[in-house]
């Protein structure tokens, strides 16, 4: 078995090689200004995760609120101290421009609306912290990018395992060239989704689990290798044709890449069975596991091979000790108050895209 | 958690509907008549596995010698009490057909002799139990079934995993239902080659770790689903153009397929890294997952949902506790005493090869 204080070292040296986001957690006084944001659609990614995250972190609050629902209006702006001024509708949401006291805004949103609010919020001058998948399609990635270019204003793509220490203890490794050569990769995410909801709907998903879901495995491959791949086949398929909820999406995905290294990768996705979400990646000298890609923790596992017989830790972690939406909140936050640049960018919302893209046309998908 | 009596029953109950091969433990006297095996190749497969496992079986004895190195035969003759008439050499093979106390060969060849002796064997009215894979090319497995059918001997592949209880339990518990719809399979197989080996001399082996490993995954599907692939897509790579065991053979495969069910997997497979071998079979309504393919024990695992939660169980086997070349020696011997159907049979190591031709052709392998 690996020591922890062994582990930690080959990390360390690992991180040396590195050039990767840090968030750095305050360890002195509150910053003299926080980021105010406005979350754009109250679902529950917003209220159950990036609302109370942002509250709970140190360099950023609510305050504002847009959504076509006044009941949930109402309750947040309560609970956040929010004043109506300071509301907006999606009819409304424009003005938000007229608004110094909003800097920034959380889209939390179906995917569909991702570009629409992305494009109008930076043409009001705000700041935009978007959810995944980026967009509906590339067009739509590329205009969200250069629309927050010309208004001078931070973009970034809400991959929160970017900035959880599994992820990036992973890259270090793997990057720094300590487990050898990476060979092959396998990875999935997936869950049975329920009936009725926009997710199995194209017109608002744009695609089924492997924009959702299986996305997490895709991304976190790209993360971790520093590659794009070079090239990629797949599949998809629908078990059950009568099932209401792959009328429009696909039920399943499977598709297998090259990347320019030589190291290959084979992944999967459903929407018709819970797969723990996971990434193995098969070096020359050891294997790196990210098990989990959920909200509330993702392990690391890593085997290194030495002298003949495998050295072992497991590391269950959540992001130092810290709700990853504390994190991502307090990540974004600190890039705009202190203009440094934004590791997931919507360059890198792009790029997934287009990954997603080569995917549904290597599977035969239309449109 | 599951207990072992709810997932006995489980077991149980799919067991009813299916159609396995069993091997039949003697509870009783000793079989009046044993099989009488000359193995042929003496390497360590058949030294150090199949002829200890024939051994300690019920069914079978080892009564000759086939190999090309007088001082193997010497040392395993004395051994196992194997008089010189009984002993050939690869000149000498052919009139083993005049040797009333040899039944059956077992092949533990390179894979380019496979296809020879199978048929050289068949030809000498000798039953063949061949090591995986069955041969180089599809035209050479036509050629092995053809030749065992006109000599009207038994022709079994050594898919030594079919008659493990992992395996069996597995492809019941799909078959049945009793796991619900079958979405997506991920699974993999791979180790880090030594240098100088035949298996990394295409002429000898027919191609790299697909064929040699890789094919557990691959077999592994295809025996619990049931189904063949209706369409396959890979890629092969090589991660280092200079390393002398990749001159003549891909380091990496990755490859999907998907079945007529709509069930799609995705595999890996590899000379690079040292894989655990595993296939996980995501279900709507759970996981089964299967756990290395190694000599020394095999682990299923059952994640069953219900009631909203999983009911799990872990259950490591190696064959009802028995050694898994004794229950391979013995149920080939059993099908040979009895003149029974196998089920591993030549059609069955066919298909793995017609799959593996589709991944070496989408690959673009050449030849």
């Amino acid at each position: 078995m690996m020591t922890r204080r062994n582990f930690a070292r080959l990390a360390t040296a690992a991180a040396a090689v590195g050039t990767l986001p840090r968030v750095v957690r305050a360890q002195i006084a509150a910053p003299t200004r926080k980021v105010r944001y406005a979350p754009v659609g109250l679902g529950l990614i917003s209220v159950d995760h990036f609302m109370p995250g942002t509250r709970q972190g140190q360099y950023g609050e609510i305050t504002g609120l847009v959504s076509g629902t006044p009941e949930k209006v109402t309750k947040l702006a309560a609970e956040y101290k929010v004043p109506d001024g300071n509301c907006y509708t999606y009819q409304t949401f424009d003005t938000i421009k007229n608004n110094p006291n909003i800097d920034a805004v959380y889209i939390g949103l179906p995917n569909n609306m991702h570009a629409e609010y992305t494009i109008r919020a930076a043409q009001a001058g705000k700041h935009v912290l978007c959810e995944k998948p980026m967009a509906m399609n590339l067009r739509e990635c590329e205009q969200m990018i250069a629309a927050c270019k010309k208004a001078n204003v931070k973009l970034m793509i809400a991959y929160r395992c970017h900035l959880q220490s599994s992820h990036i203890e992973a890259r270090n490794l793997i990057r720094s060239g300590a487990m050898g050569k990476v060979e092959a990769i396998e990875g999935a995410a997936g869950f049975n989704i329920a009936h009725g909801v926009w997710r199995t709907k194209r017109q608002y998903a744009g695609g089924g689990p492997l924009m959702d879901i299986g996305i997490y495995a895709l991304n976190a491959a790209r993360f971790v290798l520093g590659e794009e791949p070079e090239d990629i086949k797949a599949f998809s398929s629908v078990v059950d044709k009568g099932d209401d909820r792959f009328q429009d999406i696909e039920e399943n995905v499977a598709w297998s890449m090259r990347f320019p290294s030589g190291a290959v990768s084979s992944m999967t996705t459903t929407y018709g069975a819970n797969q723990e979400g996971f990434l193995r990646v098969h070096c020359s000298g050891g294997v790196v596991e990210i098990n989990g890609f959920g909200y509330n923790g993702i392990s690391l596992n890593v085997q290194k091979r030495g002298r003949g017989v495998y050295e072992d830790t497991k590391q269950a972690d959540n992001g130092q000790g810290v709700y990853q939406f504390v994190i991502e909140s307090d990540y974004f936050s600190q890039a705009v108050l202190n203009n440094t640049p934004i590791e997931p960018s919507g360059e890198e919302g792009l790029k997934d895209m287009q990954a997603i893209a080569k995917i549904y046309e290597s599977a035969g998908r239309k449109g």
